[in-house]
């Protein structure tokens, strides 16, 4: 590295000149400038910028984790920039704050000169979606129908292309995939878990039976329950079952990539399990910043628009409303919890196990 | 006012003494403490302060508007305690982010001693939900056949002598009803309204029918639009449709009160309206608050339990998801922007109804 | 208002392809791009957006407050546009935590490149400073001495300019000194005030004198205090005092003004200063929220420079720490309490007057 | 792990009976109850609670720093559980919100009963400070004198015996000086790290020297600024100058465990310092986030109580002040980025170094 031998000035660095040039309220063009068009206009640039670090960072993600081995020097990296990104996010969910200052009157002022522009044509956020693994056929009939052919060609083209490269849910799906340890010498660890499933559902049925302070109703219910949890370890154990259930879209990720995903937040606590829980868990942060954040924007068109249509001449708050639920990237992590033990519950690795998650030096030794 | 003359301690004032020893993990009576649980107690503690400053806050602003004529003086009073409500609300948000630091994995260690205990227990909460107008009627399907019968006497008793009394929705509704300008000397404002919205709506019609560069699609799809726009209007204007409506659960203020609620919206501007502009979108804001903290909870719920059942033995998230939506206190007022003539088409008020809507006192006089 | 004739789109409105297309890292020119080099552009141009979006706000409400009387259909306008500065400001200060993902290590990999830019040479945040008051003989020598300098001559003459004209401090003070009620009929506020603060301080002295429970040390303890109460009180009231504290920089508003503003806060349930004290009560946030900004500026800067100098060649966080306390606009309503009676000691007003303060129109009439 | 066998009632497990009954207002004594003191209490009683947890956090993270040899399965609970304590500060911050909503006029309604209980009284804030390393050597001479004057015989032991045991700042100091690597076979760290930095420094002479465009002053600046950071780079290596800077303040951290510090931050992608990295940024944070509340507090005492004395008899906001920079726990973290190197110049470890901070087991063997 060197020092500059030139100047560098603030207003040229950030090119402010055009920056702060970019804002043309289209009401000008009608009348007398609408006072609030400014505010829209600046809430919608600063998604965008921030929707361009995102990407950037994405994409420096994407780098490390498309790889056939991760080297352990990059998830501390991964982890940064994907809590980077959550960090976004929130500004973005707080940013609405902002845009409600606005009332729906005044956005009456300049409503009508804006058809058909309409946010769900940020080229930079379906980018982001593509990337996060949402491709077309994931996406809602309106989506699917409408959205391709509203965008020029050039847009079209780019957006399909990246369709076409793996996502970052294929990579995380593919590195989880590879967790080494599920066999390590004689030690077989998914028939260790399943019997400790047995083990524990065994005795909470035996306490259910046995506890006098229960209704029937109750007992019943409980049964009822333990059974449900019964099958859903049978359904995450058993290829065939596992399979069935992700047709019906109940699962996402191959079973080969849950079974890693549990295995590591089992473990999380062996050291190094430690950084791959940290981006586990950003990931699910990052899918719920996401939701979350649509679900405030539904709220939020819903109290603009009224009952009537968005800008895009789209069911405005309708078809948010459904985006919510639906462009969701890494929701099997969201369903981890249903197949952990308690830590008492938990079958002990063996110790060269152990050993190998370890770091090579050790101060003890 | 008068100073103290015993001096005061703030150990003493703040009953640390209770308040501090008011955390007993149930895990500790099966076996070691379970760290996560002090996590657990407090935060629900937290959110039950809040909710008994919430309902204090509540109770004096319901007394300001329970009375036949709420005096002037009293509204700047009301909006100030409505948004303290609000800032209360966001504390409640962003705690869930502290909840958030818990994973499923160490809630696992003492979840079930909880059995059957539920946040939907919350009895302060619910009192906040009653006040605020969610009687029994309006509640899901669950809440109504299992939430009284799980209470005891007691708070069975409390909750529903709260639910025969107005609610905090009902006085607004009252409030709202009384505004007394719509008709003013010979000036009948809903006429004049309804002409602007005619007048507004033809104009627009003949744009869209004489603009080339649409294609036949799109002036269909814009011609549609208008249509629905149009019976909207109608509908507010015309009490048997609105009354329809209102039975079908589109509205559940009284067409009385949901005009007054546009007129205030519409010449919020005027001196007069100022405030209770801003009384009205301190409740939109707290409708919109609740509705973001169960949406919240829901994705938390669902982090935290996978598709296994709640800690009350209800299928949490689920239920969490129904209620978002179901259980809205303002929803009326998101639709009021449905209502709303840009500024430029507003009829003009008479002289003298906007000097009425004035201060006595003039300056300039 | 009317429809638009040619259609809008998303890209092109908020002019995407300038505003993607102004990032330019520096460590490009001299080797392999610094990947966190565009996090630090990008939180930049976002606070400049933000700043255009203040300044945008502050002009509009410049020209509310820049007249002789400004009508009362204006101060509910000027709260919410106060309102909303706030809320971009609690945006400003969030922004930090985003820019606080990235560490010292990281910032070296392009740090000297900047030599010598510098957050202190924006141009909008300048603008920002001097319209709400901050005009050069105010500033700290730092900036005196050499903040025009750096600038080019087109930037120098521009803010030289705004120095000239009126501020925003300006105009308030104005309005401030314009409160017509102190003297009403026969009605001298000042003297009722004034009688009113004695007879408190006295019944106060009397209580200390008289409590045995207190100590020899805290009697005298308090009763020093009470001295220095009614010595602040009188320099309220008394011309010359206010003017020689004004003169030690303690006051920067005049004494007409001051008066102004305790009486607004006395009596702010009257429906006439309802608004008058939400307008004052958002200009002492503004003031709040942009020292808290500095203050978290000073602590990050701290954290990413160590003991080095800042990118612009001055001492970074020393600079930032005198401004937190010398920079700010509004610091005298930060007095007001000094002045203030608990309601149970405030003189009466007149009924006369309170009618005066009331409606036109009485619903009770 | 078992089911409990007795039902758990929501009510009884948070024992809401005492938690909710902890709130007397002392303005009631003395007449009708001040509504705003409900909230003076509610909110210094939510502080208290997560006082509760940030101190149950802390003793557990204690437990695991004060040990020979911290297992490294310990560090990422360590990270983890600082990570909730800066989740929980943002909540504290966050509050003064709330806590603003009450005016300084609504303050005084019961103000003078409170004499002289103060928040400085709170025993849980002065634990967390002892146990964060502010022992009462540190602390202002105000805090010296009075505060423990001012405690019950058993705080005051209770708060002795704490200073007398080892804090967490020991613990983290002991842990710091303990890293092993500085020598390893003939690699001697400290030799190479200074080597690159006089290259670093040489370069960056010969281009300030050798640059036409800079100005004779600003070649002058940057030459003695160059100084500056040799000098600063000097310090930190040599024993004696590091302890002098340390008997001026300027320093509390031993030289070695400052070594410690800068050796884990310039190598922290490795992946044996990945963990630690995370624990001392963590660390920053908090010390960061106490400054950032005290400031928060300084701000909103000054408007709550202008120029008059503090509820507990002290110099309120000026007191605040002083603590705000002499408060800070690990103050010496934010000085490192004066140490580190670009990436670029930094000393390539041997690789027999770098597999002794990898792990294990390597896939790729």
């Amino acid at each position: 590295m060197q020092r500059n031998t030139t100047p560098c000035y603030y207003t040229d660095y950030l090119q402010l000149d055009k920056l702060l040039d970019s804002q043309h309220p289209e009401s000008k063009k009608y009348g007398p400038e609408a006072h609030e068009e400014m505010l829209f206009i600046i809430v919608h640039q600063a998604y965008e910028l921030w929707f361009k670090q995102i990407l950037h960072e994405m994409r420096a993600i994407y780098q490390e984790f498309n790889q056939t081995a991760i080297p352990d020097e990059a998830l501390g990296r991964i982890a940064s920039r994907l809590e980077r990104i959550k960090a976004i996010q929130k500004l973005l969910i707080d940013q609405i704050q902002v845009m409600e200052t606005m009332t729906p009157l005044d956005f009456l002022d300049f409503r009508d000169y804006l058809v058909p522009a309409s946010g769900f044509q940020s080229i930079q956020f379906k980018e982001i979606e593509i990337m996060l693994g949402l491709k077309s056929k994931f996406r809602i009939n309106f989506d699917q129908a409408s959205f391709y052919q509203r965008l020029n060609e050039k847009d079209r083209e780019h957006l399909q292309g990246l369709e076409n490269e793996p996502s970052l849910f294929d990579c995380v799906e593919k590195w989880l995939e590879r967790i080494p340890f599920f066999e390590y010498g004689d030690f077989k660890f998914w028939d260790a878990y399943h019997d400790a499933v047995n083990k524990m559902l065994d005795s909470d049925q035996a306490i259910i039976e046995n506890n006098d302070y229960l209704s029937d109703n109750d007992r019943a219910f409980q049964l009822k329950d333990l059974e449900t949890t019964r099958a859903s370890f049978s359904a995450l154990l058993d290829k065939a079952s596992y399979e069935q259930l992700a047709s019906e879209g109940r699962f996402r990720l191959s079973q080969q990539a849950m079974l890693g995903a549990v295995f590591i937040n089992l473990y999380r606590d062996e050291p190094m399990f430690q950084q791959p829980f940290r981006v586990l868990t950003a990931l699910t942060d990052i899918d719920e910043h996401f939701t979350t954040w649509r679900y405030r924007h539904v709220i939020m068109v819903q109290r603009m628009l009224g009952s009537k249509i968005g800008t895009g001449g789209s069911s405005g708050s309708d078809y948010l409303r459904q985006t919510t639920e639906n462009n969701r990237f890494f929701k099997d992590f969201f369903s981890l919890s249903t197949f952990l033990l308690p830590r008492s519950a938990l079958p002990e690795l063996p110790e060269a196990l152990k050993k190998a998650l370890n770091f090579y030096f050790h101060p003890a030794d």
